[in-house]
């Protein structure tokens, strides 16, 4: 397997380089990637690595993914939601999808004709799924859709979007469905694209169901009440993944940073020459080899169905904590220049600081790690 | 004096209210202030508040410069540059500048007419001030200024610039002069507004001097080559500015969060509720108070002349560094909201990370610090 | 003042040099100070500085309470339990305590001739101070008490120990009595000084009651019940005390510290020479200011009248903390002679980390701050 | 091999719970264990366990001491030098002696007859070994052995003690050879067992040689010089061992912990309730996974003869460094308790405060890992 995952990375990388990192700019001033973007990478088969073959996808395992996520943070872009596409929402519909739901969106997932959302978060309750207001009510050989969701990422380029929604409302947990939302169905709405202090390529959207009405078949699965298992099932992966992206980022910004340290002089010499500089730098490279060798006993778990839901949680609140303070060291070794948003040390640093807050905060991370220690008798 | 502070608080709340909070939002987006917001408070009386009445500043202390600190943190404001222009440029000015350079410059900068800014940095050279390469070579009665110059606040608007430059370029800190630099002079030229992280109402520019020629009576002082000892002499209270900013902003955030996990649920009940969020701001709250307890004693310190360079440095490290622990606390009780634009304390996080870099960095103030410790015998 | 203050200082500093530092060695392996030790500062004035002179004490304020407590600190002793004797426990028996309890027992307890504890923490209580189990019930003319305290300072030397136990056993905190016991008293047992990782010459004791008989007369104070907010009232100055301890403890470790990397060598040139000691010690020393600032105006604020228990709480929990972390960063400065026990910053590292935990622990304190925190309408 | 370890565990579990735990007491008291603990573990075939068998030892790997450095921790003793004596100096004997060395030594080291040490540190010299003062000069067919070595762990007990020394005092590095030194050599002696604020049932010692002459052939390894280059390569062995202790701590203190959190009442709840306990231990348990990951990475990368100096001195300075900051938190957890000597928590505490120190401060750590930092062109 090792050498398809070379090959993998040299064709991932390739396609950083060339089709994303000059344009990282204009997918900024433009607060979303070009939409060719999405289906270039499917042409060359970048999208949903991890789903088989069948499908569209490319057969591989969460290893895929990881490389193109690494390759992604190797040339410092926070753009393109290409993880959340294949890694999160196109795992929900090969996961619990039917036989019909994966046949119909899965390939065009896999080619970039449709770019997938998924849709959680309320504008009041954060965290808090049990909790959504949006409904998905049957009526008849429909479900009729109504609330609002903030927070989403891809949501202003999403052909499609699963939303977690009640089916019904007097439950809890247990009335909680995931349904599949295209988003040329009359009554979906995307909000303006939010203006976050990083990520500011990304198309983060609040949406809004106004009497939405998709058939039947879209619930996701084979009835209702499934979506807070579903969730609970689906979000390690996820948590994985930003983990993972957190790792790659604080190798990218020590490159960046060695680089810069080296080539520039202060009081006559190079930064890098300076005690405090190295011990930095070495506590730096030693926050990224501890946290590598951990995301890689997170993925080897993964690809073996034995990462738990607490480990995962430990990654996503170890790694996206480091990587902050790691990329906060790196930014200060840069001066001014740390700044400046032209260098990707900077855009790191704002970029970085969501990782704690989504996908789970850190303080829920820390509440389902604290209820999966042992009781001592 | 109290009865007057409280009177200039009331005033400079309402003018902070009035004049800046609604206009947030447009001096981000143009990457600057109203330039009629400078004229405005000239005309209230809030440019120079310690500068002489007879000069046409308000007469005060730096009591009174710090009120104006405080208020325009109270509404999350980082784009006005107000306590660059009065307490830093207009005192060099009033500390070394001629009589006739006095008369000239401090009735414009206290009437807004003029807006000031003072370029030490340059693209190689960051903290190290006695390596600078900017030329101002005396030619008969003009001094010709070459050289260029980056990070320079209210470099877009000001009207007047203090330019660190060599007079005798064989000499280090001894060669180096203070010069003053109308920006309507030729060969005077303005960078690009520079794209920062944070501040981004600030018009932060690099200059560019190419012969721009200046009479020989704008060296600022008397001789040439003070300029080093001047910087040296100034640099607390600049520190002292950026330590007040930061301890207010402090508060600033306290406050918001306050409010935020006071008015927000969630898993049903107020985010405050949760012991995390109580120990949490327990410890901003604390943070808060000692950094206010050390920034008014500082404060007194420097009224009565007796701020010393080495404290100077310990509120500049000390505040800026807390300042960013605290903010990133209170971001973090704010979850998903926290890292949207519009909430103040998402602007604080991303203004607060420079106050650790400019004026000195924090690895600039160590090295001050640890020069004054004692040798025991 | 000033002046009667630096005689104090003067004084204090002569007897904490003469007839402590030398003998600290002695205290340590006797795990309590030498009981001449007490009687020899109540005949030099020590003891119960801030007692009036009417009740034997020496007439002043917290401010000479201070004077004491830094200079004993300047010497690295912690085995002395003097500031719990003067500060703690006559200012019980001086706010509370009637006419003739104060004239029993305050001239002793300046003198030395008794050596006073103050008994709150049971064995199975810990911060909890509502649910202690200790009972002093009234019989007749007496009180007959029954229970058991642990981690009693002064408890193997004290001949007279403050008692926190139920008077009303069906109530919570309002059935809280103190009461005076006499180590005289049949029923009154000492156990074994614990042996702790610090703060070894101090003997911290358990105490046990079981049928201990005192006169009615020695309920503290008018009538039952007020036991627990006689505490509450004291616990600011007791706070203090501890904070000072801290923030003294911080100037003396500097101090070794300094002493030591100007003194040794290492890679050929004094350890003082390296940046990253330079960069330590900047941060030692600034945290060492800062916090000088902050308890300064503590303790003028309690000299006032107006420290409050929410800023009491932060002294405590902040001072006590950040002590820690400049003791610890001294310690590693001294390499393996920080580990070894003769080093003074080795035994302030043991010493100072009881700081955080007793007189209530740092959680408490977060507790006690977070509830005065404003509550925005 | 997994079966070989799993009962070699089981064989250390049941001579840890039984010739160990109950003594630990008196191990402390006397500052050293029973001499006969040696010869004991050296029956039962727990020393030398990496050592081949035709030398007396297990035959097995570094996988096997882990084993019982492991178990050693899990009942909280740090008074048996076993893992020096094992895994270091019996290795220096293995790699660098000649075989009548290693059939003269390492099977009295392996049955408890002799007990090892190791004498590198020197009272003036810290971790700067090249300039250490001790000499080793040829005489005939003699070395002549003078000089003085302080903190030498097993000082008290060994019989055979590897010292550092220069044999030609005009070179640096290359002046240094490691000669073999027999306790019952005339001229050796040992000093008083240092007073340490941990690891007290440790013997600790300072050494000195006083015109010791000891056999040519004593000279470890072929010829003079080679010492700097056997104890560097050597010392990543060492810092995986003391790495692997920190991480085996950290499991040790978190188990406390949870016990204790769990049997304890506070405010009428047991103490684990609290969110800000199940937060902290959140952290704990994620500090003891992450770090076990990576050391058991470095281990398995030893084994295989790839654990690259850099990566041991990463394992050493963080692994250290996170043990003390866990022990802190799970001390801090236990309240008054924590304090107290006989809770395991309070000597793990005190224990690994050494772990940043010993076998190469932090300070050198972060030295060793910058110079292999890679320099980009």
């Amino acid at each position: 397997m090792n050498e398809e995952l070379d090959d993998l990375r040299g064709l991932a990388r390739t396609f950083a380089e060339k089709e994303i990192k000059p344009n990282i700019e204009r997918f900024i001033a433009n607060k979303e990637v070009d939409r060719e973007l999405w289906t270039k990478a499917g042409e060359v088969g970048l999208l949903c690595l991890s789903i088989p073959e069948e499908y569209g996808g490319g057969g591989g395992t969460f290893a895929h993914e990881a490389v193109l996520i690494e390759e992604q943070a190797r040339i410092g872009d926070s753009s393109w939601g290409a993880s959340l596409h294949s890694g999160i929402v196109a795992h929900y519909i090969l996961a619990y999808g039917t036989e019909e739901q994966k046949r119909e969106w899965l390939p065009k997932l896999a080619s970039g004709e449709s770019v997938g959302a998924i849709a959680m978060t309320e504008p009041g309750t954060g965290s808090d799924l049990q909790s959504i207001a949006t409904k998905a009510i049957r009526e008849g050989d429909e479900y009729v859709v109504n609330g609002a969701k903030t927070f989403i990422t891809n949501g202003a380029q999403a052909d499609v979007v699963l939303v977690a929604a009640k089916t019904d409302p007097e439950e809890s947990a247990s009335g909680i469905s995931l349904v599949i939302v295209p988003t040329d169905t009359p009554g979906f709405k995307r909000g303006r694209v939010l203006d976050k202090i990083g990520m500011k390529g990304q198309d983060t959207c609040e949406l809004f169901f106004d009497d939405a009405r998709i058939p039947a078949g879209n619930l996701l699965g084979e009835k209702e009440g499934d979506g807070f298992l579903q969730l609970m099932m689906q979000l390690p992966q996820e948590r994985l993944i930003v983990a993972l992206a957190c790792v790659a980022a604080m190798e990218f910004a020590m490159d960046e940073t060695l680089q810069y340290v080296h080539s520039r002089n202060a009081f006559g010499r190079p930064i890098f020459k300076f005690q405090n500089t190295k011990f930095e730098l070495a506590e730096v490279a030693t926050e990224a080899r501890v946290n590598r060798s951990f995301i890689d006993e997170c993925i080897e778990l993964h690809i073996n169905g034995e990462l738990d839901v607490q480990t995962a949680a430990m990654a996503k609140y170890w790694c996206s904590e480091r990587a902050m303070k790691v990329v906060d060291q790196c930014l200060q070794l840069h001066g001014g220049y740390g700044y400046m948003e032209e260098y990707p040390v900077a855009r790191a640093f704002t970029d970085m600081r969501v990782q704690q807050i989504y996908a789970g905060t850190t303080e829920i991370m820390k509440e389902i790690i604290s209820r999966s220690l042992p009781t001592p008798t």
